[in-house]
């Protein structure tokens, strides 16, 4: 028995997120098959988060026990040439029997990008929150410094998941332009089912001055999801990395 | 009787190209088959050129004759609200009667988009021309400085194409290193069947220094195509802007 860590960039845009689900593919189910092709075994993947529908990443994290005899590094290869081409194994290394994906993560770092243009993209338009109005950049980027922190962000979490305290930390959240690209990092130990489209579409708000930069602060207080801005949609969402 | 200009984007990965053809799905076909439901009229679109399958447009250019009253500028966002949404009218404007998107074409900017990893991307990957190995880029841009001027080019075309002359005239190609991509620009009055991809596949070919930088004027005078490096892969291709 080994336990092998895979290291993974997809395209979520033809898949119903992660987690496998009936009627709906995903990325656990397309490596979960191809992993039953090349071993033999009906293995199960953890995953170091449950990415939705639409959502990409470049460095999601996933594990799985085998009893199979290849060389843990050579699963890489093995994958990729067998996978659809918008899901890529970057790496496989063997780790300890004990690691888990989900559990021994302390941190996770999240890319979010805005299209800010008053025309939609044909060009990489699954990748990017297309965006007409124009947005206040500095009046967001006063907001976002008070979610710097540990505060229980119950107000920015959707209804649904499973978590036994809504309190988290965000070491870091960075807002920069780039041409007509808005781009939003953040980092944090970890973040509650739709936290960081829900901060994004909250820093939105502020950006159209629909919500004052000072608010943030009462909202985090407040507890209540009403308080927050929508949820963005998925697209402009990557999960970029993942810290063990 | 009035001709309306058409500023297009689009994204070619699910086009087999600009024009109509049988028994595949086409740019060209789809936006006349729009117009046809808008106008009632069976109109054909001149094209600024002739993408290939795969080629990706941030600013082609079609023209059509049309007796509808619908207003010129309108044309965009009834297509818009139409069009499948990997292609997006960017602008729609009545020009004189005699206006030819092709024939009165002054001259056109390519981009083509290299990325140059040794793993091949999931996100993007429609976008760009993947290349593993290492490429030499100050090689590439000593090369590229040869192609500049007006030239006979018979030795950078594929065989199909109809055109008069061979001779065509390179106003700029610049060569920029951006993280790992790689981003060739090209600017002449004109381009043959394939002249850009096979351009950049020369190119490539001088970074690997399986030609010599200053062979270029060689492979130019000797207007043999055998000579010349391969077409390189469509997708990294995008027609940029056509001059008038």
């Amino acid at each position: 028995m080994k336990n092998v860590k895979l290291t993974i960039e997809y395209d979520g845009t033809n898949y119903s997120g992660w987690q496998i689900q009936n009627n709906a593919i995903t990325i656990e189910q397309v490596l979960e098959e191809n992993l039953k092709d090349i071993t033999g075994e009906n293995l199960k993947i953890i995953g170091s988060s449950r990415t939705d529908a639409g959502v990409h990443a470049r460095g999601f994290v996933g594990n799985f026990l085998t009893e199979s005899k290849i060389p843990s590094d050579r699963f890489r290869n093995i994958l990729n040439s067998k996978l659809p081409e918008d899901i890529v194994i970057l790496n496989s290394e063997e780790v300890e029997l004990n690691f888990n994906s989900r559990f021994n993560s302390k941190g996770k770092t999240y890319s979010y990008t805005v299209l800010n243009t008053p025309q939609k993209p044909a060009i990489g338009r699954n990748y990017v929150y297309h965006f007409r109005r124009d947005i206040d950049l500095a009046l967001m980027i006063e907001a976002s410094k008070q979610f710097i922190g540990t505060h229980d962000f119950a107000a920015f979490k959707s209804s649904g998941g499973n978590t036994k305290t809504t309190v988290r930390t965000i070491s870091s959240l960075k807002i920069i332009k780039q041409g007509d690209y808005i781009i939003f990092t953040v980092t944090g130990d970890g973040f509650l089912y739709n936290m960081v489209r829900i901060i994004i579409g909250t820093l939105m708000e502020v950006g159209l001055k629909r919500i004052e930069a000072k608010r943030v602060r009462d909202i985090l207080i407040s507890k209540d999801r009403t308080m927050s801005g929508p949820c963005v949609p998925p697209e402009g969402l990557c999960l970029e990395k993942v810290y063990y």
